[in-house]
C-alpha cells in the first residue's frame, strides 16, 4: 500500500489526538505502528489505553517531563536528536507501516534540530510507510512536500474560561 | 469532574479520527465512553480496534452502510431519529462520562431531525458528561453554545490525486 505524508498543525486542539486515532485506526486493520513523540515525557492517559495495542502499536517519548520553557536545555536538545535519528531508523527498517512524529514541529520550531533533517527523511522514506507529522507551526518547506495538510484552528476555547487540563480529556 | 461541550468541524481531516483519539485517552484514565456514529453502518478499522475496549468503549452506529447521495431515505431517517433518542438516554444515563456523537452535524444537514432536539440534549445535559459532537457543517446555534470548537481546515488533500480510501489509514 502507498504510504503518504501528512501533517496536522494549527492552533486547535485535536493533532495529537487525532494522530492517537489514527494510531487505533490503522491497528484495527492490522498495520504496525510507532509513535515518536517530541518534547514529550510527560505521563499522558492514552499511553495507558495503547498498552492494550502493545503488539502493533510502540509508542516512545523524545522529551522530558516539563514542556519547554524558554530557552531548550541540553537535555532537551540531545532527546530531540536522539530522537530524530531513532524515528529515521524506525521509518527505514521496514518494520512499520504508519510511523507517527508527534509535535515534530514544536522541536523544529525550537530550533532541536535543522529542518533539512526532517525533509531529508520525508523524501528518503520507503514508499509503503505512511508518515504523519504533528504540532502547531509545522514549516512551509515540510507543508510543500505532505500530500495531506490539515490545520486545526481553534473557533473557541474553554481554556479562556480557566479550565485546567484535566486526566482522560486533555491529559 | 465538569464536563464540557467540543465540537469539531470543518472540511479537513481527522474530526472522527480525533474523536476515536478522544475515546482512547478517556479509556486510558477509566472513563467510560459511548461514540454513537451517525449516517455511517459502514465498516471501519476502528471498529475492530475498539473491541479491545469493549469494557470501557461502547460504539454504535446510526445509520446504513452506504453515504446518503441526494436525498435521504425513510430508513435513513428513523435510524437516525432512534440514534438520537437513544443517545439522549445515553447522555442523561449517569453510566458514561464521554459520550461522543460523531457526525451529527451531517445528519443536521440533511434534516435528519431538527436542530432544537439537539440544542436541548447539549443544554439539559448532566454536568459531569464531557460531549463531543463531530461533522463538517456544525450549525451556529451549536457553536454558540459549545465550550470548545475545533475547525479542521484542509489546506491540501491527495485525494486530489486520486487516492481511495485506503483500510486502515482512511477506513
Amino acid at each position: 500500500m502507498k504510504g503518504y505524508v501528512q501533517v496536522y498543525t494549527g492552533n486547535g486542539k485535536g493533532k495529537t489526538t487525532a494522530a492517537i486515532g489514527l494510531a487505533v485506526r490503522a491497528a484495527g486493520a492490522n498495520l504496525k505502528v510507532f509513535i515518536g513523540q517530541f518534547v514529550k515525557g510527560m505521563h499522558y492517559s492514552e499511553l495507558e489505553s495503547l498498552k492494550r495495542f502493545s503488539d502493533l502499536i510502540t509508542i516512545k517519548q523524545f522529551g522530558r517531563d516539563c514542556f519547554i520553557y524558554n530557552d531548550p536545555t541540553e537535555e532537551d536538545i540531545k532527546r530531540a536528536r536522539d530522537g530524530l535519528k531513532e524515528s529515521k531508523e524506525i521509518i527505514n527498517s521496514g518494520e512499520y507501516q504508519v510511523v507517527i512524529l508527534d509535535e515534530i514541529h514544536i522541536a523544529l520550531y525550537y530550533n532541536l534540530f535543522p529542518v533539512d533533517e526532517v525533509i531529508d527523511i520525508i523524501k528518503n522514506k520507503p514508499d509503503d510507510v505512511e508518515l504523519i507529522l504533528t504540532g502547531r507551526y509545522a514549516p512551509q518547506e515540510i507543508i510543500d512536500i505532505a500530500d495531506l495538510v490539515t490545520e486545526m484552528r481553534e473557533i473557541k476555547h474553554y481554556y479562556v474560561k480557566g479550565v485546567v487540563a484535566r486526566e482522560g480529556i486533555e491529559k
